[in-house]
């Protein structure tokens, strides 16, 4: 299994394929200063790490924060500095290989399964690099190189891809964390416990020929391109997502123990991998506690359920009489619903109570749609144009972002992809009929 | 890996669904004779094998001949003479494991990788036992109940099982085959060489909003509809299948050792399963063979390719400038064309030259559109409705049938699936644009 | 895992070595008598076997009936024939491969967990390879050349492979039927209870200097010898072996529960693979059946407990306060013993009540001693030296033979050597202390 | 694959089985300050480790730096502090699974291929924890209570454990270093290049009856008792061990290409692992080097050579002409050597030219001898006795200890064991004849 985002991707680089949308992003004058923030927000999410703490890599599909933060350097190193900042030198030549993550075009790669070996460089001697890039990224913007078009649009990618990073970041220490016995927190809490959901509504859309995919203007990934119209079905959409109260009904009737309610390949992963509920869920004594960045807490059935696979929000669906809405169906209403949400920004570690409405934040969607191009799709050329395309098959779509996502990096278009089995990113479930 | 086909499924019993196309399949007055001659047919493709030849599994995705004859028999049994013949009683209860291949309704299945172990009952035992249940089946469709619409539609629905499983049974024996050093031959042959094709011409369409699914009328696979209306972009289909001759010069080009060219898991199969040409190609002092059914034979620059992957399709288009077709673009393509082909019946055991133009017979296309549910799709109730519905992920379309395919088996909507890495089925490509 | 014995392998060849041992087995008048009955005896036990049953490898260690029936043949071709039977052509020189078992300097090989792929040569054509075979060395021995020291030598030495593999096809034919539900005989009988026994006593031995080894004089593999004296602590061997009732109890106290009556490995094969009892015992209503060649048998209590690992025969003896004996002190007992016994030569296909006595029949014995070289062990030359040297790492010693060995092949310096997870093997316990 | 000493273990506790040998032990007046001593060089060992270092468990049989410090102050609770010292209470009760290594009977224990996971305790709050427990344990060596024989015999086992843990952390952080591109050094240092050797002499023994294993007096693991008399073949031992420079000319010499001179197994881990030279030794442009704890270093041809399996060993003698020699012979001979070597405490980190010669101290020797129990072996009784007895199956015997062993820590009868196939422990070759 290798995860969606992955060591995620550029995209949409839009100086290479059209002026007026490098100019358009090359225009925007807080660049700099955005840069810097989203930049000091990484280092911010490692406070509570202790040093040790960076450096586990708790399954294949996970990298260790310190790779996190590397990975990120490195990526402003290849694909911003180095093509664009005359004199520039790698700060540590050696170190390239180790923080290229699958870029195949940029040289070689450490394997991603070995990341955990590597106890050097140190955190401390990450921290150094990334100031040191920073203060070069700095210099190159304020530069005349600075002012192309293709810099601002690269140096927004890179900003973006940091962005994606701070995410996962939070869902690797997550999982790390749960493979340890003494349950440690990365933040103490104890979270509030909300009043049971009222079923969730309908919101019947009639089907018909819709736009979907990024309209242009401002910054989106190749893969959520080109713009391009799909005849949909009538159909509606929950007013909510499903609760961990209504997926405890879902175990307590058995759903783990019934094959007729799921996908073959699913049911094979139920007994495999012996599942029995969402990850990070406990049983004792017939009380469900779920494993979150606040340590151990009581699963709450107001609360949004997280850590299901594909495979599972697709048996619940099925369950539920219900089914999975395709992506589509979930970019036409997001297209026009508000941009609210709960976001890591705001300190939200764990979709809350009430987060459900909300098509943006709280947890992702999976959908039915299984990533694929759209018509007309092209990645982006060089090495860059590796990230998106190169993940088309095997994997199904997710949208709408999570309370770990940073606020700023969502959009209706967006599309976030895992295999039907991962269960450690924060995806959810939204029923659709 | 799991086959897509698999034990194959069932679908739109009609008779349950709509009591006018169940009646459509059971005024078919030549259904007894159709289905002695399908049943006949079966062991008539078993004739060249030799007892030790029924046993083998050659991998976990394949079945023994014996066991393609067991269970087609076994599912005679289960969804036709058990529910519709008053006082039949199988024919050895024990076999009934054995033989059932996923329909976890239907009772407790022998592990599908242990069919190879299974040197009881005998061939002679299996032969016994399919003329038993053939008597069976005369019966029952002279009888009154016979004339029922709903026995009808079941028994139309085991004999197109049947056919599936003829192809399978063949597909099966050259993989068993191919393990052989002594590489036995199903049937000798030396197979004529045709001259090189013209390079492919280009079908444009010009988009728009199209049918497609099976329109009724006539059996149909549940997995075939509805039938629904979708809206196509304009494209250009090519006028033949990739020639063998085509797909060496992939090679000869470094097309397996190029990862640019290759989805990101289809690199990964390469390098793991070193994959350097099609499945039964071998090259020595720089000339090709590949196995068949005939033994070992020169490639054929002339012939369709065959025996690759979706993975190897999809880079191979890459390389070609071009992509794979959407299973819409093909059907509808294929909706218009003339059903012309090459077939088992006719004696083809191998896509011959000049067979790349037919859109049906001759090898399978890869599509590039992942294995889903069409809107509405509602899968048959019972044992039945677990069998094409609960394959839908992970898979990927194949349309058009293969030389190995009987010919009354094909339409236009009729939907095959594998998974991506599946090459011992008889599949090809054809490009789109 | 890899079987002991092996395709087991030749040996202290005496021509080569010793001109008066040599001699010594060339003027045995008998030898093309026994060599005709010894080949006729392997065929007999093929009789009760359909085509299909000879195909089927159960597991890469086991051996399909067909694949010992050739590899003997091979054995003979490659071994004596070819070298000493002057124009002597192979009978089909591409099968060599396929049924050379290990022999790196007889040329290639096929792969060990492949053998269950080849359906052809057919069971008929194997057959009339041995045919041709038998033919030939009748001729090689009554010819002036088969008068030969060295041709008797390792004529009498393939005489002696192929009743090793007479031993090794009845163990895999009962592995290969036991993988099927369906529990076929291979001879139909019901088993005779027998009275439960009454407790082992001990036999004492002082301790001293003894010999151990072949002492020369008649047939003995590489691996017996050097004789050569060693020193002995004072113990004692139990009188007869532990049976089916015992071990029972050791399962009903808890045996296979207890992590302390375990070697480290031995508790971690029973956690791997969900180890219970005894290989081919299944329990039922607290009541204990053994599958047999005999079909489903009650589990006797009076009959000597088969079909053990090294690591159970450990525990066991760890649980019952005693421990295995080394091989010497094994065979300072049988140097004394009576030769009697039950034999597959009359007629016995399992280890019946009474058959706890004797040292040789029955059931194999583990000892203590891993497999290592004998002081001053020096392996044939050639590529027979291959054969017993080669495997001396991580295997345990048996001795004593079992109801499948013929009697004529045993004898109390018989080395035979298993890794210590094998049970598939007849193999049982006699403790020490 | 285990690795053999493991978190080894205690064994022969004097004052339990023998009050005259446990008075032995208690009576030495030093205890106290060598078990602060032990301690402190533990921690002086992981002086140049950074915080990232401690972590990192780079193979199933390898455990983090952190690990061994807290498995080792765990031993000392379990062991010492808890059944002796009165009121005793563990410093934190949930890390006791984390650090018990296998001992079943002294309760649940974190799987051992997931010691890689703990970032927490960190290795701060480890120290903190060694610091205690120092203390506990000089106040109870001081108090009545530590004047009893029983409770010197079992902390003089924790020192003597603490001792074998301190050669596996350099063990273990080697490979792990060895894990990383950038190629940490432990120490930075470049090693002196040796002289070639002159040929080694051989060393007679004309055999006969000697006495094996400890003879009393002094601490003493379980598995070295009871002392017990053999007869040994006359034989020869090398003057000296193997260097470097005869392994590279085994190695230019076809060694690892030539499956004649490799037992079954060792030819099969060749071939699964591509070992084509010892653990850690590299090759570009024909020039030898080897990773060591000082970093990338040239192969010395002078120095003796280490990082070999048993199956290199093997291979090496017999292609030398020669063989191993058994644990009895090596142990005839060293009860006559001088006990001079390299230590670890004299600042060795490498075997150095020179070091071939004495039988204790620079490179552990593989012997021929698999691991079983001397005549008469009776493990300790509790916990405690789990921990030789037990992985008496599947292992070798080295004998002598290796330049990363503390001195004080070696003896004659000392016997280390490994799996054939281990090659990350300091072992190398001394042959016989």
């Amino acid at each position: 299994m290798r995860r969606g985002v992955g060591g995620v991707g550029p995209g949409r680089l839009p100086a290479a394929r059209s002026p007026l949308r490098g100019e358009g992003t090359a225009v925007s004058p807080d660049l700099a200063r955005r840069l810097a923030d989203v930049r000091a927000a990484t280092e911010n999410l490692c406070a509570p790490l202790a040093a040790e703490d960076y450096v586990v890599q708790s399954m294949p599909d996970a990298s260790p924060a310190k790779w996190h933060l590397g990975h990120t350097t490195w990526f402003f190193e290849t694909f911003v500095l180095g093509p664009h900042r005359p004199g520039f030198r790698q700060y540590r030549e050696a170190w390239a290989p180790l923080f290229n993550s699958y870029y195949v075009a940029a040289g070689p790669r450490h394997p991603r399964p070995e990341r955990g070996m590597l106890t050097r460089p140190t955190v401390c001697e990450v921290h150094a690099w990334r100031s040191a890039v920073d203060g070069e990224l700095q210099e190159l913007l304020r530069s005349p190189e600075g002012q192309r078009p293709e810099v601002a649009a690269v140096a927004e990618l890179g900003l973006q891809h940091e962005q994606q990073h701070q995410e996962l970041l939070l869902t690797d220490i997550l999982h790390a964390f749960s493979r340890n016995p003494l349950g440690p927190t990365y933040r103490a809490a104890r979270l509030p416990a909300g009043a049971e959901e009222a079923p969730a509504g309908w919101r019947e859309h009639p089907g018909g020929v819709v736009s979907v995919g990024h309209p242009g203007g401002g910054f989106a990934f190749d893969n959520e391109g080109p713009e391009h119209r799909v005849l949909l079905q009538p159909h509606a959409l929950a007013s909510r997502r499903v609760t961990c109260g209504e997926y405890a009904d879902f175990i307590a009737d058995g759903g783990y123990r019934r094959p007729d309610l799921w996908l073959s390949d699913g049911w094979a992963a139920v007994e495999a991998m012996g599942w029995q509920a969402p990850l990070y869920w406990s049983e004792e004594g017939g009380v469900w506690a779920r494993f979150t960045l606040h340590g151990w807490q009581p699963v709450d059935r107001a609360a949004p359920v997280a850590h299901v696979s594909y495979y599972e929000a697709e048996a619940y669906a099925r369950w539920a009489g219900a089914r999975l809405p395709t992506e589509q169906e979930w970019e036409a209403a997001a297209r026009h619903a508000a941009a609210e949400g709960q976001f890591v920004e705001d300190g939200a570690l764990e979709p809350l109570p009430g987060a459900g409405g909300p098509l943006l934040g709280g947890t992702w969607t999976w959908t039915s749609s299984p990533y694929v191009a759209y018509p007309g799709f092209r990645p982006w050329e060089g090495a860059l144009g590796e990230y998106n395309g190169k993940f088309m098959v095997n994997q199904v779509v997710l949208r709408g972002g999570s309370c770990l996502s940073p606020r700023s990096h969502l959009r209706p278009s967006y599309r976030n992809f895992f295999p039907p089995q991962a269960r450690w990113q924060m995806a959810g479930i939204r029923l659709a009929r």
